[in-house]
């Protein structure tokens, strides 16, 4: 695990050619580009179904959902389907498990656009370009993140198992709602320039990111229908959402902006609560070293099916942006 | 009709006990209190679901959706319902039907906070009341109005009848999304300043408003599983839907802020395209009327059952704010 071994020193220019090289995280990187292919094919045949749309509104969603994320969020759903369902392709929860995947990627998408307004955090660069509203204006900005959401949830609604559904749409919905991603986001917003104690940073954590990273595992058990497996998977997500929020914090410190493809050093300088701000950089890389640990152990009953969500978990610890 | 028989001057300052003297339109201000008192009885409870969410933002979304509004997509979705399902209080649609109401009352509002937003139409008033941005800020405006929407569907996976809940999701989401009332809203904006044909102009009008109009009543009609009653509510809708947004225009130019409880005569000054500038007053008002007959006319096969229909229809048209 290269973030507890490596000099600190060393994160201000790593070699971005050392976590690919490890054999684990080589798997994982051909996991997320396997998974990631499936869901931009999706996306690249989904802009059909709104041809008679606004076509500035469509340029707008398009920008950003075809922007080049890491699509872990889609990868979790996917992986965690083949782990729960086994290899079988023909398996009939493979359409569903699709569909979620897209719409958690667009509800994820939807977040990053709006978060970046200048009446949120008043970012300019995303994935290395210039954000939804530099390019599109700020009023088209908020609507094509508001159609992000309502078209998540068309596309479940059109394509995912309607035995699983009504479990799916509350899976993403209340992972997004008040009681997840966005009041995560506004709790975050409300303790700016507050000094949080280490479980109340966990809880702003556990909703603005953790939430939607379980609610990926979990819907990709339920499109396998895999009763017994969704409480593995559960567990998983929510300790990997723990570790991946930490990794953001730290690298947040330790990386340029040319290696994330977005500002970074900002949340010190808002006065926001971090991991590296309340425990140091240190005992913040362990504590995701920690958390990884659990995410693991949380695979163990369902075996060698889980060694794809292994690696994506190791993966996430070791990234360098 | 008063639209069509009044001066044109009384409207600057109408007689605001003339329309509810009107024993049709007493009706359905009897219907929409019944209806409202329903759905606000819902979201009065509904705040106990979300107890462990961010106080401030619970706030934000409860003075948004309790400001008073007329309830009127909750009470078509209750009123459809009615009208294919018998008057029935047991029958197990009603409950779907409840939610269905919640939801669809949830997005508009959202729509209403976020078209408010300083980079959208920078409002100050609505409803009497100073806007959720002016109250709570911008950021919590956004992210109350992106809570809205994640806690309709939440709310429709949790209550709505799973045999109807994927035609549910469909029509809500279908109708909010770029096809509907955000296309509508995003077409809006790239029309400002260019004169539309009248169909251009009713293009915009049935995404923006149209749409969510008949999606409240298609949802009555699922929750009470009312097939052949479907295709009636939805005729019906789409027809109520242009009528309720010519006069909407109409009222723009001829009331006063005090009336309508926001600002007016917006629409000529932002150059948006709108009936009366593009018919005048007079052919604006005979076309809301040949809309509200067709309306009318749609609802020729549910017999008695739709008077209650009939009764709101009438008053949309006729209303004075």
């Amino acid at each position: 695990m290269f973030i507890a071994k490596r000099d600190p020193l060393r994160y201000d220019r790593p070699d971005p050619l050392m976590s690919q090289s490890s054999p684990s995280s080589l798997g994982a990187v051909e996991i997320l580009k396997n998974h990631g292919d499936t869901v931009n094919g999706f996306f690249r045949v989904l802009r059909d179904r709104y041809a008679d749309s606004p076509a500035r509104l469509l340029d707008a969603i398009e920008y950003s959902v075809m922007a080049g994320g890491k699509r872990l969020r889609p990868a979790l759903v996917l992986e965690c389907f083949l782990a729960c369902a086994g290899r079988n392709p023909r398996d009939p929860g493979h359409k569903s498990a699709v569909a979620a995947a897209a719409a958690i990627e667009l509800i994820h998408t939807f977040s990053l656009v709006h978060d970046d307004l200048p009446a949120m955090d008043d970012d300019d660069l995303r994935r290395g370009r210039p954000t939804n509203h530099k390019v599109f204006g700020e009023a088209m900005a908020i609507l094509a993140g508001d159609a992000m959401v309502t078209v998540a949830f068309e596309i479940l609604a059109a394509d995912a198992d309607p035995a699983v559904l009504p479990a799916m749409i509350h899976a993403i919905a209340s992972a997004s709602g008040p009681q997840g991603m966005i009041g995560g986001q506004a709790l975050d917003m409300e303790n700016e320039n507050a000094r949080l104690s280490l479980p109340d940073l966990q809880r702003v954590h556990r909703m603005k990111t953790g939430a939607l990273l379980t609610a990926s595992c979990r819907l990709g058990a339920l499109a396998a229908r895999g009763e017994q497996c969704l409480q593995a998977v559960t567990e998983f997500g929510r300790h990997l959402g723990l570790a991946f929020q930490i990794v953001d914090d730290v690298l947040d410190v330790t990386s340029t902006p040319e290696q994330m493809g977005k500002a970074t050093r900002k949340d010190a300088g808002k006065g926001k609560n971090t991991y590296p701000s309340l425990l140091g950089l240190e005992a913040s890389r362990r504590e995701a070293q920690a958390q990884l640990s659990q995410a693991l152990a949380s695979l163990d009953p369902l075996g060698a099916a889980a060694n794809g969500l292994r690696a994506m978990a190791r993966f996430v610890v070791e990234r360098n942006n």
